[in-house]
């Protein structure tokens, strides 16, 4: 037998690019920071601590009383989660939304991947506003999936016309993302009824990720799509239990689509998953139902370490940086230097003990964007720590 | 807008079929089973009870004491998981494995369709032993992979001569399943030997699925693949928590292959999950420490089961019926009547309180094995229940 052969590997696989986060932390790793000058990772979008007392004690509760939660459970997710979050749903979007219409998947990665193997398969098209976010450029790339790059103007939008000139008889979905990866901002409730209708004309989907949506500034329902009689021919929807109730080791996200195409999610989740993991889905649950004043000082909390970010900026901005977009979890800004993000990111790691993620990650290869913009994920960090992480960026001379 | 549209839907999807286990689930739905006669459920293989006690105090101590496990985790799995399982598949096999060698994922399903993403891409072929694991031919099938079917014989293994010959210029893996899921047959290791060098031979993997190798009825170690010098190049092994641990609730299940492909497949769990669910994990750990005297006399239990069905079948036998293979979690018979095996397993829901899968969810459409067999998953049963599911097949007449 011979000594080594070169890895055989299937050429979408190889064509992707590895995972963002896995290549960022490969840039702390085994490195320390003085105690009086932590690292500032806001790199990825994760709650830094645990949910509250009372609903790891749930969790507790349940592992030692409940035989159900160890045992397999519904392909589509747990029958009094899907009703739970089709009640909040409906009452959030003024609409009427059944527990039918949801599919519970292990988190909102699972969900866009589940729904969009269900659209979309080698040689399709599916359009995808930039910067985008990385794990959906990585699926599409993994699937024979062309994503085609829709690029956002100086608002961070995406144009409406632009849109519609790059649909071909392959498009299958056009994919959102509200509050937005990576740029944070919120798109108009007008801008999504618009591209709804294109979707619908041209006969492919609608994809809006609101992973980020309890977190959103506005008040009231975020857009109207929902209250549209013929939602489920155009629109599916992603949602994320991990952000809100803290919940990120425990793999619990949602859809929402039409009960016929999740018959064709199922088929994906029961091969890939077999269901979502069954304590998760009730500390959801849970959370749901007992958590709402708390999720409501967390979005306060969230939205004052915004301000202190917005509010704090213009040092930056003195010296050259430009804030793209703020909400949800995010900041995306531009830098001023002739450095490339992409040597920027690792050489702030050293320089100001700060983890960010260059635009790189985040656009086409060769997009002028990669090299002048950075993502924060600022929601991780209270506000104290937002005022270092500004001071620190205003000191550095790379 | 118009009123109803069809439902756009990926060609691979729309020809991958609805999972057996949701569509035998629904033959029994909303029906009620006398308590002296209750419905004998061995269509899906999984524990009916919880795991031990203490293992359920731990996670309830640990998702209340320990921060981390309601965090993110890394996408490749625990450290300590990693390290433990490689420790235990080296003394297992009396190989070296290494932490490194070991990936975990979201249940045995997750590590295949993982590892398959990074072997095979639409258009590529896979060859699958029949009667084949339905959820390895539905990934297949939504992947745009050619399933390729090779027969096994009236010992329920396949022929080497006949895989050699299924190889092709796409070929890209051989999958094996020993204890084998649906038929139950452990692989001789001599013929698990003459697979790895045919697949070495022509320069594809061997993926040898060993989810039930806990209860393999043979002493040591099953196979000889991972004392290979060279088997990084060629082998990749899925195994399952779920059913040691009774952890099927939790998801975890775990791939071993080489570091280098580990990167490739971590690019696919980053996409579809993040990382695996952090409580599960840790149970999985506990398990392995703690519960190796347990397990043994689980795996005593279920080897007392089989015996059971075994022992028990001649009356079954005298009227037609054929034992083809017992195993792992599984029976695989071929029943005596004329009625096909899709339309008798329904029928044997109404008329015997039994729910069993057809073999036509294990065969490719038209197989005349898939319309005469039947897989139990008998080690659902204890052994008073499995002499109760064999009187009640003796007394039918369908």
């Amino acid at each position: 037998m011979a000594t080594t052969t070169p890895l055989p590997l299937a050429t979408p696989m190889a064509r992707t690019s590895r995972s963002p986060i896995v290549e960022a932390q490969s840039w702390v790793a085994g490195k320390t920071f003085a105690p009086d000058r932590p690292l500032l990772n806001v790199s990825q979008a994760a709650p830094m601590a645990p949910p509250p007392l009372a609903l790891r004690q749930e969790i507790a509760r349940l592992a030692v009383e409940d035989d159900e939660v160890h045992l397999y459970g519904a392909v589509l997710g747990l029958d009094a989660l899907r009703a739970e979050l089709a009640r909040q749903v409906s009452t959030t979007y003024h609409a009427q939304v059944n527990a039918a219409d949801i599919a519970i998947t292990s988190g909102a990665n699972e969900a866009f991947t589940a729904v969009m193997s269900t659209l979309a398969a080698s040689g399709d098209e599916v359009i995808l506003p930039t910067p985008w976010y990385f794990n959906h450029k990585m699926w599409c790339d993994m699937a024979g999936v062309t994503a085609v790059p829709l690029p956002t103007g100086a608002d961070m939008l995406p144009d409406l016309e632009q849109a519609a000139s790059l649909i071909t008889p392959r498009t299958r979905a056009i994919v959102l993302v509200t509050p937005n990866n990576p740029a944070g901002v919120e798109y108009p409730s007008e801008l999504l009824t618009k591209f709804y209708v294109l979707a619908r004309t041209h006969g492919i989907d609608l994809v809006v990720d609101e992973t980020y949506r309890d977190f959103d500034a506005r008040e009231g329902a975020p857009h109207i799509l929902l209250r549209q009689p013929d939602w489920r021919d155009t629109l599916v929807q992603i949602y994320s239990f991990s952000k809100a109730y803290r919940l990120t080791g425990h793999r619990v996200g949602a859809l929402t689509a039409s009960p016929e195409r999740l018959l064709q999610v199922e088929k994906y989740l029961d091969t890939v998953t077999i269901c979502p993991n069954q304590l998760g889905q009730r500390a959801a649950l849970w959370g749901m139902q007992n958590l709402g004043d708390w999720l409501a000082g967390e979005r306060d909390e969230i939205l004052k370490r915004r301000r202190a970010l917005e509010d704090g900026f213009a040092p930056l901005a003195a010296k050259g940086w430009t804030l793209l977009g703020t909400g949800g979890f995010f900041a995306y800004v531009a830098h001023p230097f002739d450095m490339a993000s992409s040597a920027l990111a690792p050489w702030l790691v050293d320089h100001a003990g700060v983890l960010v993620l260059p635009a790189t990650f985040f656009t086409p290869a060769g997009d002028p964007r990669g090299a002048r913009e950075l993502r924060i994920a600022f929601a991780n960090l209270d506000c104290d720590a937002i005022t270092d992480l500004l001071e620190r960026l205003q000191q550095i001379d790379p």
